[in-house]
């Protein structure tokens, strides 16, 4: 009974923790308020909790609930329902219940990627928002965001002005905005085939401590996050630790060494392996090969793809030239193969080049993406 | 005898390549010039500097020179003398005659770091390229750089403004001072204990096929090379990577993916494994580890230094809990231990922390240098 999770979900003292252990427990909401006392207490749950669930006090609140949303247009997912979100229903600890609203089906069908980032933000942060939620966007990608003022909220807005699909998770109820100016975005985003998700209950108010479970239902629903600023002490930095834990692929849009804004992204590329972007083609590359091809132009998309096309026009690509090379870079690219890994030792002997020209040629081949630079000094040619 | 050396080198048609190739047959310059046409012509060097080499054209001015070089209060280093530099020495294809001018021992018997960079920089880039090389400069680090405009500059002018030493590598004769306008910078780095190098012959002027020579100099006596920022098709680019080839560390400070000025960083970054750098310290902990000793605060030395130091004291670091530490940060830093990797899994269990905050506390206590993030989402102290 959905009203059950609804009910669950909206007791205090039953955050996605004490949900999930209820949940292994008893396997449904409509089990738990089957549950006595007794089995109940064995879990620790805080006492309020366990006599709110036994005196079903939320009952009417969740019945109420439910006709609220339907009213509003909205819709309640649940964990079990078969239509939940399913890369959100395999993270640690995901939402029972979601409150959703738009064409949450629609955008949620196509690759997703977070783009998030401090609200504090520069024009610098807030361009490259825009810049690499429009580029994603425009190539069918869904920007999910946290609905915040500054990255987020021009991260919405460059999926938006490209036509594309977004989705703004909220930190309170789908019937609250929050912040208030961004009323005519919710519209907008509602317009444009987007939606807003949140799994608080309606008329939540936005309190600090909800920020940190809507940010995991950003990366939950996400191929990977792209963190475009953050500050040292940055909620985004722990969405992005939060993403690494959730196997998602994280991203960080580098920035001055001099810009606070620019320090916790600069720093996840540093220390937290965090993938540096300089243009949206950084994220599409190392998303699945599957999803990368339907976003890269067919010769990246072909490289990523790899080992099956590669029987596909092989001779002809092989026999080919690239126009406009220098003699040096010519002479280098007719001495690799794709397929055996040349040493730069070797490449020097046989090039009779000096080391620094044949590292110039080389370097300006692998910018062209003509080569490849392997581990252990070794180059093959790009496919 | 020096004037053989000196003769080889000034010969047209010899470049490194070349000398290397004479050196590995004949062993040295003196037996250059003992061998005959028929052994040097096997060789197939440029026929013009086979008829030089045989007629020994170049030898009053080969004379000339070693006068001309003391007169100016320089000195010719030779590849097999035994005070020639030994990290340059082992590059592929080192000169085989250096000019150096001040006080070029002391200075190379220091680690050295190359600092380098574009010519036409942005204020962001002259401002960087200072601040490092001024914290380098004043842990004692040499740094090395190109005498160019912009980054380069701003590199020799931060390790004299904190009173350290800078060794500017030239692309002329070291009786040249290029540009015109560095002509006080020249005098200041001599003053201040620094010194002048270069692999060409006294008035060498300024052209631009000499400037990759010198980029190799800068890396080869380098521990490694920290590219402040370049453009798409920057020597720097090309620097880097022959500081790669070197098996030198190369580091890059990142920048705004706006800028054109730090496309070049950012690339080094993304895609050639250059460590990025958001201050000197991010330097230091690459180096070796007797290095970043001498150069690191005890603290982050003794991580450094590792197996080494742990007896010392280690079960009184043990048992100190920092302070300032939430009551989430102080209960997830007391289950780690700097032995035994603890999964993030394991530490959501005994936390019982919701995963939100247990990944807040993990990256905060990172942040603070008191864990230390492994591969596999496992966490250990750091100590």
């Amino acid at each position: 009974m959905i009203r059950d999770w609804v009910e669950l979900n909206m007791t205090p003292g039953i955050g996605p923790r004490a949900a999930a252990k209820l949940l292994e427990r008893f396997g449904s909401a409509e089990a738990v308020y089957k549950a006595t006392r007794a089995e109940l207490e064995q879990l620790r749950l805080p006492p309020e909790a366990v006599d709110t669930i036994i005196a079903r006090d939320l009952l009417p609140r969740a019945e109420a609930e439910i006709f609220a949303v339907k009213k509003l247009g909205g819709e309640i997912l649940l964990l079990d329902d078969g239509v939940y979100p399913s890369p959100l229903r395999e993270i640690y600890d995901p939402p029972i219940v979601l409150y959703v609203k738009g064409d949450w089906s629609d955008c949620l069908d196509r690759p997703c990627i977070g783009v998030v980032g401090s609200r504090r933000c520069s024009t610098y942060g807030q361009n490259a928002a825009i810049m690499l939620a429009r580029d994603l966007a425009q190539r069918g990608v869904t920007v999910v965001s946290g609905f915040a003022r500054g990255i987020d909220a021009a991260a919405h807005r460059g999926a938006l002005e490209a036509g594309g699909r977004t989705v703004a998770i909220l930190g309170t109820g789908i019937d609250e905005v929050y912040p208030r100016d961004h009323k005519k975005l919710a519209a907008e985003i509602l317009e444009r085939g987007g939606a807003l998700v949140s799994q608080f209950p309606l008329g939540t108010p936005p309190v600090s401590e909800n920020f940190p479970y809507r940010n995991r239902i950003i990366s939950g629903l996400s191929l990977g996050v792209v963190v475009v600023e953050a500050a040292e002490n940055s909620g985004s930095l722990i969405t992005a630790r939060l993403a690494m834990e959730q196997n998602r692929e994280v991203f960080a849009v580098p920035g001055n060494i001099t810009s606070r804004n620019s320090f916790g992204t600069n720093y996840l590329i540093k220390g937290a392996g965090a993938k540096l972007v300089q243009q949206w083609q950084d994220i599409a590359a190392e998303l699945p090969p599957q999803v990368a091809a339907t976003l890269l132009p067919p010769s990246l998309a072909e490289q990523k793809l790899g080992e099956r096309k590669k029987d596909v026009s092989m001779s002809d690509r092989l026999s080919l030239v690239p126009e406009g090379l220098s003699p040096a870079e010519h002479l280098v690219f007719k001495l690799l193969t794709p397929d055996t890994p040349a040493h730069v030792d070797w490449l020097f002997d046989k090039s009779e080049l000096p080391i620094s020209e044949l590292t110039a040629a080389l370097l300006s081949l692998e910018i062209r993406e003509l080569v490849r630079a392997l581990p252990g000094r070794c180059f093959v040619r790009k496919l």
